[in-house]
């Protein structure tokens, strides 16, 4: 019987609160001591101040560990052939997660990070893949798998606010567990097609600056993929329209059922007061959609890195975030924002460990 | 008494070894077996691969733990005004490293690295300064600081070759003492104005698009700097004449004792087969020397972030070397570079621990 806390996304985003001021003034001051030129230590010093902000100390906590919740769910879409990959693989992926086999596992334990998987919309039986395993999963389907975007409604309201209430519970969760950092994860075959549409609507650019070719297709499925989704946001009214609708409708019309968990994490991070790690251009898509529903998750969120898929710099871009890798990574799983713990590692350490001028004896540069 | 083995750079330069191509092919087709699409993790995939061709197998070695070399030298430029800190600060700063207090010290715990500070031509007396802890930095002094490299050459040929030798047994050392990466640690007042000639010098590419504002410096003093460069170069017969008569040459005439051990240390990395992972324009400016006295050392290098510095820029692009970070920092200490080692680790591992499509029985993408 799949949980459900009625009610987890809204209690969260009424408790997201403003991050703190002094306590981030307290960590740039804090910087400006420490044994090196002021400022040469570029990007780790703005995160530390971050960090501080969203602890409300200074220093603020290492973030270890960080839990990476992967939500799985598939994607009616893929009937139009928007992607060379068959569905069963969302499922067959489900189980190499859940057998620690993917790169997410690895870039998880490299990072001294956990790693949750969550059936959120998958379609198949996922017992009959994931066999003895399956207690390392939680069961949390709201439905198996969304409507073809391109021809209907994706889901229903109710379903969206069921994968809302199941992401900020989730986040819930896994801070209450011990998690100082949470890092945002999915897997679904043809979740890009959904996060373009999902982008096109809520920051007004075109399908094809947005739609991208997800794992791997060539320039002529690209452009049925560009056309599928013009399709979609057609049939929902148009981009600009579906937009002014609000995030959740946006996630109904063309969303996804992970994306629209991730939606929900995103803000339950936020009000657990945790750094929130963004991967690629699916949870880029998610992030838009809570960002859109609850500004004040902005401060709490760090992009992890610039996917190459086009959708994640327009996210990015409209959102006024600097990644913190670029690696040219584009496999979703979260793992380009799970590679970015250790640089978020080290700008929490800096701030705890760094002598400052006094305490080392050393001097100054002269004005 | 200053330990020197004589002839270890040059020893080191003999046994620099093409990398192992047939390692790097057997990694990517690897890479191409693994539960995600082709090429989807990016530079992870690359630097899996040129970890593969360095160590001569698939998968490569884990590159833990990794040894910071932080090489420490004054410079008689500092008489020229070319920085706003006081000569007293390297040997300050040599006490900081020894005390663990230090970004560098940080980025290294954070990364599980070893830093080993090595004086080879500091200024000041530093048992004063390091006290009790003088045991913890190796005591390799070539001469106390260099010339002032704008009236006159910066160093001997002898004190050159001295600080290769150097450079070199340490990067030997290193390794026979277990380190499975090294990492160029530097500090050193007045050493971004040497790295600006050096990489003048050796790229032909004119002072002014070479010097940058090091530690810190206003317009004013930046087009003093630039001065003082070109200055430097004039004297020395002119850029283009002098990167002609070879590394050793400009390492004399507008080098850096640091600077010049961080050129051996990096053939000495080559020649022990291990990653040497490159830090900002101090390490940079080794590296062309390096790479022109020894073009075989480029296979094993990686670059570990861009700095600020122009001059580093110019020596990435010279070299073709694409940096794994882009943090915005200008530090120096080896902190970029360290810093960029979770990425190798995870590179690494993704070779070592991520599930086959056979394996994991997950379907193929269709052709």
């Amino acid at each position: 019987m799949p949980r459900r806390v009625t009610g987890a996304y809204e209690q969260a985003r009424a408790r997201v609160r403003p991050v703190d001021g002094d306590a981030a003034r307290s960590a740039r001051e804090h910087h400006d001591r420490l044994t090196k030129p002021r400022g040469s230590l570029g990007r780790l010093e703005d995160l530390g101040v971050q960090l501080a902000a969203i602890a409300g100390a200074d220093p603020p906590p290492i973030p270890v560990p960080a839990a990476i919740a992967v939500f799985a769910g598939d994607h009616g879409v893929v009937a139009e052939g928007v992607t060379p990959w068959p569905q069963e693989v969302t499922a067959q992926m489900v189980a190499n997660f859940v057998a620690g086999g993917a790169a997410i596992n690895c870039l998880a334990r490299n990072a001294g990070a956990t790693v949750t998987v969550i059936d959120v919309g998958v379609a198949a039986d996922l017992d009959a893949v994931v066999g003895a395993s399956a207690g390392l999963l939680q069961h949390r389907r709201v439905r198996a798998g969304t409507a073809n975007l391109a021809r209907e409604a994706a889901m229903a309201d109710a379903e969206v606010d069921a994968a809302l209430d199941t992401g900020a519970d989730v986040a819930a969760e896994l801070v209450g567990a011990g998690a100082a950092a949470l890092v945002t994860g999915e897997m679904g075959i043809g979740n890009t097609t959904a996060a373009a549409a999902v982008i096109a609507a809520l920051t007004g650019r075109p399908a094809a600056a947005v739609t991208g070719r997800g794992t791997g297709i060539d320039d002529a499925q690209l452009a049925h993929k560009v056309e599928v989704v013009e399709r979609a946001l057609t049939r929902a009214g148009g981009a600009d329209v579906l937009g002014r609708l609000g995030a959740r409708r946006v996630l109904a019309e063309v969303g996804g059922l992970e994306l629209a968990a991730l939606a929900g994490f995103i803000v339950g991070g936020a009000a657990a007061r945790v750094p929130v790690v963004i991967d690629g251009v699916i949870a880029g898509a998610a992030l838009l959609a809570a960002a859109h529903d609850c500004p004040a998750v902005l401060p709490y969120v760090i992009a992890g890195h610039r996917s190459t898929e086009p959708g994640a710099s327009v996210v990015l871009e409209h959102l006024g975030l600097e990644p913190v890798l670029d690696l040219g990574l584009r496999l979703g799983e979260g793992s380009g924002a799970c590679l970015a713990l250790g640089v978020l590692h080290a700008a929490a350490r800096l701030l705890h460990e760094m002598a400052t001028f006094d305490a080392a004896g050393v001097t100054e540069k002269e004005r």
